[in-house]
């Protein structure tokens, strides 16, 4: 990722402190660290005041920390968290936002302790919605990483389909799945992948068994590919053989459901509103209480992120926001069927950016 | 893992819920819920009372829950956590430990708001042991669990140290070790194989790059296995050609350091004494500066867990207690060495679990 984009990003996060009233935010989730620095470490907070910015991390990361993050002053941390007290003296901040949904009890505590052993004051306020909020808008060179992991998805996604037999268990298919990805240069998986064959196709989070792929059967390969950090996330509901009527009814709904909701999704519109477009059309079918899950979700750095896009997401989806359709209908005892895209909002209408091909009847 | 291991596990579970005059536990961290209840999914919550123990997760887990945790009660939770205050009610509890290391601040307001909205009065106790102290002891099914997966480990760093090659690049050596761990039946790698050619590895977590293996450097080659839940963890550190004779007498305090703590270490010591053991020699070498990391940790259903095996650590290690002994020295520029094994203590004194060979000179 370029270096010039972190500043306009460091600018949106400054921006929010002043709003909120803030005199600093800290950043502990990971994926809000990389966002906003470049660092890519598993551990490490981030300290951002309205002149300065610090990458705060142990001494396994402060190497590279400096290498991924050049503009961003590096601070040593380890063992007691005395380091917060000493830089909220030096900074003189004492208004601090925190990320709520992030941070742990236990971690909260332990640094209200040492500000008090210091003798040091300040405030910690809960946040929930820095990075996140801003995270669900991507910039051009967020989309085209997200388009690349999604094109290392869909072609691992295909070679696999096309190798996929009568008798090969899910977890064979799903490890076809994650070597085609890893060797089209994607780091890992984005998700554990799901391959749900017959009445395990009726759960919608199956994980890979040694349950074998039976002709006939709908089989629901749910999957995605890490690239550069940004996730990729498709599901595609297969048969080997020939389907029955009621596969063909079911699928049919499905995918009429999934249709509508990309050719008729605007910006502008709740994330509520654009999930009702397809559960109507489930509903009126009869199978409203089949399908119990959200209609999609936004993705980037992670698998699942915001926009909301079910039946109590009030946020409103807008242009430059890429999310998923991913409707299904679920019968215990008999299998389920779920047909996923990833889109993104551009002049105000869904482009479909997931190409791996649907089963057609 | 067979059934009749949960009982016992959630009686001495419950035993500390008694000792610590609580009326409930509340467990939230996702190895204790697989721990106590066999749950495997990534998510939901342990509720257990001295005589209830329910598994509260959301729909798409409930049937994955009823088979794999028969004796628990499994309570269908989702949206707004109600569920909490109508449990709370239902079980008469008014005193409930939760795990302030693994619950987030907000978690915990919205469920002290919905107790409040319900009308229902429970105090919320922060505990930080429950799981973490017990899982440090291994049970006969869990060490034959972890066996396999140092095993596995073990098999699969040799056939990729049998394949690497001048020129190779580091990411390339870790996919062979990760094909390897999955085509002997692990589930997964337990963390992100570390290979650090040369320079590289003077950074003890460095990620795997583009670097090439290059002649007459060190390599240091950290990997894991998961095999079903339990993590394996090793370290060699290798040469491809002639070594020169700074890397040899690095190389021998390091390997020195590691057999004198394996040796010596016996039950009722500190994890500080342990660690003293090795970290002495290498300071006496002259390089008590170039080992800045602690000598070990345990590990299990987490690559790391209890107990502690650093210079501050101050619980015992005890019998029946696996862990790694893993001394090094980093020399910013140059390179570094690591030489890690797993041992469990057994009758007072360590047994070495890891096999691959260690390079000789």
């Amino acid at each position: 990722m370029s270096n010039f984009l972190f500043p306009s990003r460091l600018k949106k996060l400054r921006s929010k402190i002043g709003n909120q009233e803030l005199d600093a935010i800290f950043i502990s989730n990971a994926e809000n660290r990389r966002y906003f620095s470049g660092f890519t470490s598993s551990a490490g907070y981030l300290l951002v005041t309205p002149d300065q910015a610090i990458i705060c991390t142990d001494f396994r990361y402060t190497e590279q920390a400096a290498q991924q993050a050049p503009d961003w002053r590096v601070e040593r941390i380890g063992g007691k968290p005395d380091w917060i007290a000493n830089l909220v003296k030096e900074l003189e901040i004492h208004k601090i936002g925190f990320e709520a949904d992030d941070m742990t009890v236990n971690t909260l505590e332990r640094f209200k302790k040492s500000l008090k052993e210091n003798n040091v004051y300040a405030e910690l306020h809960p946040t929930s919605d820095y990075g996140v909020d801003l995270r669900a808008y991507k910039d051009n060179n967020e989309l085209e990483l997200l388009e690349n992991a999604i094109d290392i998805g869909d072609q691992a996604f295909e070679e696999t389909a096309s190798q996929l037999k009568v008798g090969m268990t899910e977890k064979e298919a799903a490890w076809i799945f994650e070597q085609a990805v890893r060797v089209r240069g994607a780091e890992s998986i984005s998700f554990d992948t799901i391959v749900a064959v017959g009445p395990n196709a009726a759960r919608p989070h199956h994980e890979p068994s040694d349950s074998k792929i039976v002709e006939g059967q709908t089989i629901i390969f749910d999957c995605g590919a890490r690239f550069k950090g940004y996730c990729s996330d498709l599901t595609r509901t297969l048969v080997l053989g020939e389907a029955d009527n009621e596969i063909k009814r079911i699928y049919d709904i499905v995918l009429t459901a999934q249709l509508a909701a990309i050719e008729l999704v605007t910006s502008g519109m709740t994330g509520e509103d654009c999930d009702a477009i397809a559960r109507n059309i489930i509903s009126e079918a009869g199978h409203g209480n089949d399908f119990g899950h959200s209609l999609g979700h936004g993705l980037g750095l992670e698998v699942h992120e915001q926009p909301g896009v079910g039946p109590n997401s009030k946020g409103k989806l807008e242009n430059g926001m890429p999310f998923t359709i991913e409707p299904g209908i679920y019968i215990p005892g008999w299998g389920g069927v779920r047909i996923e895209d990833v889109v993104v909002l551009e002049n105000d209408k869904a482009r479909v950016l997931s190409h791996a091909r649907k089963m057609k009847f």
